[in-house]
């Protein structure tokens, strides 16, 4: 039995030229040929009106609630830059600042130190790296992000008592104002705050000798949710094929294995995809750039990935999923620049659906479609289903 | 930013001439341009099958759960005879009836005093009005309402105690009995079920001498419902628009301004409309008539309401509002002569919107439209989202 999930990031779009939305401007000829023997139908991914980030869209099709579980800011940030996130670890989100001292009190200057160039960012963390590994029982783990953004894991031996994340940003949010200190809102919060005001105390030594990036500022203490994984639920032997940390990240949080394609392109992430075909019974296989080409409000490029998508699916098709579903996690339109609360078009082929409803997979087109708008949880059930693997409710 | 919402009450309809609903029958050349370009679909007031007054119908459209929030019958007959209802009211419905007395004891003969005119019913509350104005701290508010209905709300000084208005009912509910005593169902009810008996005997004693309304029943104690405001859940400058005290009424418990029209057309509203553009954020404009017709079984009265709005909605469209909708609180199909159960056409109108799915804004092409059919207490996120005013969820 193999399901495929392809999620192609920031599907959904709005119409930007002749009136017609990217999914519809792309020249698609096997995905139109797909959708007419397809069950059709769109998603919602959080709620009506909702806009997801990326950590709730991928929750809601892994068949997750994405308004009861959350995923910390912190914990986000440093599965986007490829750390592990353990149980026993706070994750945190952090911008190297620029600040002055006033005395021995230092003053935000600049929130994002001047947003320095990503390499000066991987020069400073590995720095920090260097001079910190251990504060009182916490391995400090750094991974530097973009321009002025990194994450902070502080890894323990034993798992964390609840609420133990439960920490203050040290991020006044505003210049002219001091850093605040780490307060935990309760005791076992409170000893976890005082290691990170000790991190913070000896990174902003280690640092004050730098022109910009002197500071830290912290936010997002969070920790892994603690979530049944994708076999315990559906005892399904799972993996992601994902270029893009996030996302083998946030299948990870669900206990997925991770495959690492050897090269950036589709064609790359369906060769690992064939590779592995027989190893595992549920693939989620994500490709990121309908959502990057959406995000710069680039809608040609993002036309010209579905296009790059449909030359593929032929090798998709040809691996003979039993249970085929195409969607995304969100709506990108490039018009809005960034995600939206849009509907998200949802194709699901197997032996048994109805078919021959719509003509193309578009947005509009979906709308006829045999499986009408459902919340995006709702789909690993109707994937399920199409496997057979679902058993009678009831006699 | 301004958002606009429309609402004709008692919307949508049933097939009343060859096949054809009110909607269908009316030539609305304007509502059909703005449909091919709007998203279209349809929404649930309360539930599946269920039949909505107008409390529960205005508080889902204005994204209150209309299960969770209850409106009781005093505060709506207040409300809808135009009386201010504050937190330190208790509300109650009243009708004038007829009683012969055996000794001492009233016997109903009549519940509804024979149906007296309403101009003889504002005679008799004003004559009461003159004589009780103030019961034990209390004060006594009368409004006369149509025939043999009135409500009457006794003021405090302070804010009630939880549970007070927890008073049953006096109205045997038929002839041949005595009317009942009010009787509270907790300590802080008795002390008003007492005032409340006070008042009812200083009633009688003052109608004795009329021939028909000598007594008064009273049901539906109740009291304003503690609801966070339209401010608070929104953060939005908010005005109510409406011909009739109700929807005001209903408006103003939303925390909504309220704006009276200077006359009663469609044409009024809309200059009402015009004037406070720059005052607010969001509009609610009630059109009352579509319901009237409805109730009444005159299609033809409902269908010409419909194209009266048509061919004002040019007015409108010149505003420019970044968010229009258009719907219904309920459906007031002719045949039914009364509101039903059926989903209400919607039609929203953004720069962020597919359209092209409708021709028409009427039930059966609604069913073809963008927003599927969604439950009325989820349209507010919509034109929320729609108006970019919803943060992104989660990262």
């Amino acid at each position: 039995m193999k399901i495929l999930l392809t999620v192609l990031d920031g599907l959904g779009g709005l119409p930007v030229k002749y009136g017609k939305t990217e999914l519809e401007l792309a020249k698609t000829p096997n995905l139109d040929r797909l959708a007419t023997e397809s069950a059709l139908g769109l998603h919602i991914p959080v709620d009506v009106g909702i806009t997801p980030g990326s950590g709730p869209g991928h929750l809601g099709l892994f068949g997750y609630d994405p308004l009861e579980v959350e995923i910390g800011r912190g914990v986000l940030e440093a599965l986007g830059l490829g750390l592990e996130v353990r149980e026993t670890d706070i994750a945190v989100r952090g911008n190297y600042a620029t600040v002055r001292y006033e005395g021995n009190t230092p003053v935000v200057v600049d929130r994002r130190a001047g947003r320095i160039p990503t390499e000066e960012n991987r020069r400073i963390t590995q720095r920090l790296s260097e001079e910190i590994s251990e504060i009182d029982g916490a391995r400090i783990i750094l991974a530097p992000g973009m321009e002025h953004r990194f994450a902070l894991i502080l890894r323990f031996e034993s798992p964390l008592p609840p609420g133990s994340e439960k920490i203050r940003d040290t991020d006044p949010q505003k210049t002219g104002e001091s850093p605040l200190p780490a307060v935990g809102e309760n005791e076992d919060a409170e000893k976890i705050a005082r290691i990170v005001n000790r991190f913070i105390e000896q990174a902003s030594e280690i640092l004050r000798d730098e022109s910009q990036a002197n500071y830290i500022l912290l936010r997002g203490f969070s920790r892994r949710p603690d979530i049944p994984t994708f076999k315990e639920r559906f005892n399904l032997k799972s993996c992601c094929i994902a270029t893009y940390p996030m996302y083998r990240g946030l299948a990870s949080l669900a206990g997925m294995e991770i495959i690492k394609p050897e090269g950036w392109s589709i064609e790359d992430e369906i060769s690992s995809l064939e590779k592995e075909w027989d190893n595992y019974e549920f693939f989620f296989l994500h490709i990121k750039k309908t959502d990057s080409y959406g995000e710069d409000g680039n809608w040609k490029g993002k036309v010209s990935v579905i296009e790059e998508f449909d030359s593929l699916l032929p090798k998709i098709l040809e691996l003979k999923p039993d249970v085929l579903a195409i969607t995304g996690d969100h709506s990108t339109p490039s018009v809005l620049k960034g995600h939206s609360w849009h509907p998200v078009p949802l194709l699901i082929k197997s032996p048994y659906v109805l078919g021959g409803t719509c003509e193309r997979f578009t947005e509009r087109e979906c709308l006829k479609g045999e499986i009408g708008i459902i919340p995006a949880k709702k789909i690993m059930n109707l994937l399920r289903a199409n496997a057979l693997l679902i058993p009678k409710f009831g006699a």
